[in-house]
């Protein structure tokens, strides 16, 4: 049986901000699965802000590898429904996560280790959760939270912790499990909306940083200090929890998405991690993978619980998926940024 | 008795390199020791690149507090001879560290925590050793190059680290104290005359970080990379570490001495810590007294042996400390810097 899909590929590396015009969406016929290989129908494919590091010709080294221009782009999560398995272990039905976002029909090979294993193609075992709950806090971006909480030895509680783009993916998730935790949570964000969001919903302390003086907001929530700051921005940000951070404080380096549109200039204060013995530890998802069963056991009772609040911002269709990421780096989104599919 | 005695006072912070313009030299009638106080005669005194950093009006945050303009300089590490006593525990004779140094006699309080506790007056064992070691290998310098390596988990050996300004006198013991762990180690200096000490005296692969581009050079003598990097130098140092460190690598920060007299711009290249799950470690030697009798007990050991090679640049006569301070920074003198006095 022969399926036709689109799917989504880079035209063009964008110079400022992303916009819908840098992508083009293509339909083709999808290739027949080879012997080994599982075809799936996707239903969710996910929109990340480390993306956007990858539709840079300079794209820094590590995993993140530029998209190539004119193909379709590979190591995107989705999650969908196998259609077709020639690969033992998967049969038509099964609701899988795999690396190949952003095209209605992937052929994939459940061999193939991708993301660093985070986007390697896995059957699902979804009980009583929401199958998107695997691009959010089930899947990668719990994931990426827990062991950015793990990571610089914030699971136990007891302090000060700031979360920045704290209404986002990840950061809703790190305000929420620091929370649980035990710690004291200063989240911040960039409007009214996500503010209101955090206190009401969240129950985090929370700030608007577009507001006024960041370091005086910090100052003024804080003036203790803090001892953790998770970071997913970036610039000013990361400045400003230097000055902020009390001694043996800790830096979980997740992101800098201030800076994924620009030139990166670098703290200026970095001497403050030798005067105040600071540690700056940076790290990614797929390097804690041992830690995924216990996040999942532990998101996931929260989430039964009532005690962990996830939200989604969701795009309808797959041609929907460039104005997805665009809206979210504009931090025009809240919560866990998805594209539906079909 | 009455005693007179010289002392180095800062008359105005310097605005680029330091001179010895900036201070002058005042000769005072020493206060008698109160009850509780030792009075000591200064033998010889410390010169640190850290005390650049003392000489701005913004030193930053922590311990860094600057100097204040027109008094003695308080906080620098010094050894001398126990000349009165009005404390238990201290008599006439006694060999002594302690933290008010670029003076020829001071007056110290036993119970006073100084630089952290390195620089609180302590009763020497000299054993065989050369007094001066205690401002070297056996004091603050040792410290510092042991606790360093050991926040980043380097002294068990089998990676390859990078030592700047490792003809300094941290940087040396670093590099010493990494190959006899097991580690390969590269190291970089300013000069060929640093270089061929580095090559010939502590035998370790080095090169000048003048002759050429500094990631090139790198490339062409760590092509694998390098796991661990100890930074003394910061800016483009820091820069070409993060761009030549493996996955999981990590960086002693011990200080930036090429950020003292200018501006910090900050490493551009941040980013790299998320992607390569990098740890930035801040630290200081007071941090981890609790580390100083198992240094003290390897390095005097290795110092015996002739395994560990220390050699000093010393200055003769408490009227040199400015210029002795001026001509390390401008990067002139190898290993340990110090003034003799008396």
């Amino acid at each position: 049986m022969t399926w036709v899909g689109r799917e989504v590929r880079v035209r063009r590396y964008p110079a400022g901000p992303v916009a819908p015009g840098d992508f083009e969406v293509v339909e083709i016929e999808v290739p027949d699965p080879a012997p080994g290989q599982v075809l799936v129908r996707n239903t969710w494919t996910s929109v990340d802000p480390g993306l956007r590091l990858r539709l840079r010709p300079d794209a820094p080294a590590g995993y993140f590898a530029a998209f190539p221009l004119g193909q379709a782009m590979d190591g995107v999560m989705a999650l969908g429904e196998v259609v077709e398995s020639r690969a033992p272990g998967f049969a038509p039905g099964d609701i899988v996560s795999h690396a190949q976002g952003w095209r209605e029909y992937a052929v994939v090979d459940p061999a193939a280790i991708q993301l660093g294993g985070v986007g390697t193609l896995t059957r699902l075992d979804v009980g009583d959760a929401e199958v998107s709950w695997f691009l959010g806090p089930l899947g990668g971006m719990g994931l990426t939270a827990y062991a950015g909480l793990h990571v610089v030895d914030a699971l136990r509680g007891g302090e000060t912790v700031w979360v920045s783009a704290a209404a986002g993916a990840v950061g809703s998730l790190v305000a929420q499990i620091a929370k649980l935790c035990g710690h004291r949570v200063i989240a911040s964000a960039g409007s009214d909306e996500k503010v209101a969001w955090l206190r009401e919903d969240l129950g985090v302390e929370a700030f608007n940083y577009r507001d006024g003086d960041l370091g005086a907001q910090l100052q003024d929530l804080a003036p203790e200090g803090i001892d953790v700051y998770f970071d997913s921005v970036g610039g000013d940000h990361l400045e400003a929890a230097l000055d902020h951070l009390n001694r043996s404080g800790r830096v979980a380096m997740c992101g800098s998405i201030s800076e994924y549109e620009s030139e990166s200039k670098g703290p200026r204060n970095l001497f403050l991690t030798v005067s105040k013995d600071l540690t700056l530890r940076g790290f990614r998802g797929s390097s804690n993978l041992h830690l995924r069963e216990e996040m999942q056991d532990r998101l996931a009772a929260w989430l039964r619980s009532g005690e962990l609040v996830h939200r989604e911002s969701v795009f309808a269709g797959l041609e929907s998926a460039p104005r997805a990421l665009a809206e979210m780096i504009a931090g025009r989104t809240i919560g866990k940024t998805l594209v539906s599919i079909g």
